[in-house]
């Protein structure tokens, strides 16, 4: 079993302590948050963990540390951090690079692939975990944790995880927001979003089972030019939603694969 | 029991034929297509209907018809369509207004607003019917078909229906555009598509439960301008995708509800 503490008390950290936990391969030491109630609403989930707020660890009886912090919070905390000798520590993040740690002699990546929300539980058996270290031994490590948690493990490197973060947010975050448009767009003309709901779901089952472009339908990919000017006609008081209307046209029309 | 014929034997008829014969509520006479095959393919599925090439249904015992056509075939087939006096003719179509079938006297539309697939089994009740009549108690006519499939009926016009299939074009196509993309880019780099499909599953999953914009992550959101910087430049060789990237980006960061 392994001491772990944990540095964040964000969504991942929320997840992942009592996950690890309940399958015996860690003890956590300590949960560090800025603010002890943010800690505590954790520490209260484990065995054992102490609530801190400081983030000098040297005393600490942690032989692994788990980064879990948001993004922007990296520089300072890091700048600040005081680990015990020859302590491995890791950062969970898809898009900062494994260096980011390099003031620690041993450290490396272990990022759970998915978004968590802190009241929605976690299958994560379901979840890649993308995990990287300076070291082969410790490598094995993160793969040991990993391993009480999912089968889905793959060795991943920095140039490799921003990769696939940047392909992350094409396939999420923006179609997250042209769902917003369509929502949008429908209640602009009191329709409910209800109505599209089981076409959403049928394009997403498709994409799920096969190659994403061999299943592209609608106007552009038919090359259908009457429907296109007249969509482009009603979206003439939407100058961005005519632009993102116009390029992902052109853009179905031009993929080549 | 209505007799009925079908104009067009393709993914609408072949699932919706069947499915409403069934219900018992509707006996189709004939199936129309081009080649006697197609058409025949269908028939094979259905108590007594007809195979047959030619638009001349003047003689026909059928007292609605449903025309389920793909979108450029519509002037061709309605110039050459001959129907019995006093006949009910419905489109099946996300695009085409009604107003396409005035040549007739009793005209409409009975549109179900999903994708199908031939090889794949549809659920009619998960599907929402839009409905749209001149005359009133066509409309009933058509609500009385539809009831027997799903309670998602909605009464949606001409001009309802063109801004449910921009929105549509945002929501389903342009969407599988972006999971293209994604694919692309990690093709490109040798990583697996499967990698992000639970995460994709994720994102569909808080969408469909929730306000998309409420919902929206990511780089451009949290205005992480060093991600974004980042992203921008591993895009450098592909335009395409790196103007959708900035577009998108601006376009999430601009958005007001």
């Amino acid at each position: 079993m392994y001491k772990v503490a944990f540095i964040g008390a964000g969504n991942v950290a929320w997840h992942l302590a009592p996950a690890l936990e309940k399958e015996q391969i860690i003890l956590v030491t300590e949960v560090y948050s800025r603010t002890k109630k943010n800690a505590r609403r954790l520490t209260r989930l484990l065995y054992e963990a102490k609530a801190i707020t400081s983030l000098d660890f040297s005393e600490s009886e942690a032989e692994i540390f788990i980064l879990a912090i948001p993004d922007d919070a990296f520089s300072e905390v890091i700048l600040k951090l005081q680990l015990p000798e020859n302590s491995l520590i890791v950062h969970t993040s898809g898009t900062k690079s494994m260096a980011v740690l390099e003031r620690f002699e041993r450290h490396g990546v272990f990022y759970p692939l998915q978004t968590f929300s802190r009241a929605k539980k976690v299958d994560f058996q379901k979840i890649p975990f993308c995990l990287e270290a300076l070291d082969s031994e410790d490598l094995d490590i993160l793969v040991e944790l990993a391993d009480t948690l999912t089968q889905n493990i793959f060795h991943i490197t920095s140039r490799e995880r921003e990769k696939l973060h940047v392909s992350a947010v094409f396939a999420c975050n923006f179609t997250n927001h042209l769902m917003a448009i369509a929502s949008d767009i429908l209640q602009q003309h009191d329709l409910d979003f209800e109505l599209i709901k089981p076409l959403i779901q049928e394009t997403m089952s498709k994409v799920l089972t096969h190659e994403p472009h061999q299943v592209q339908t609608g106007p552009a990919i038919r090359k259908d030019q009457r429907t296109i000017e007249r969509h482009l006609e009603l979206l003439e008081n939407h100058p961005e939603f005519h632009q993102i209307y116009r390029i992902m046209t052109e853009s179905i029309q031009d993929f080549k694969v």
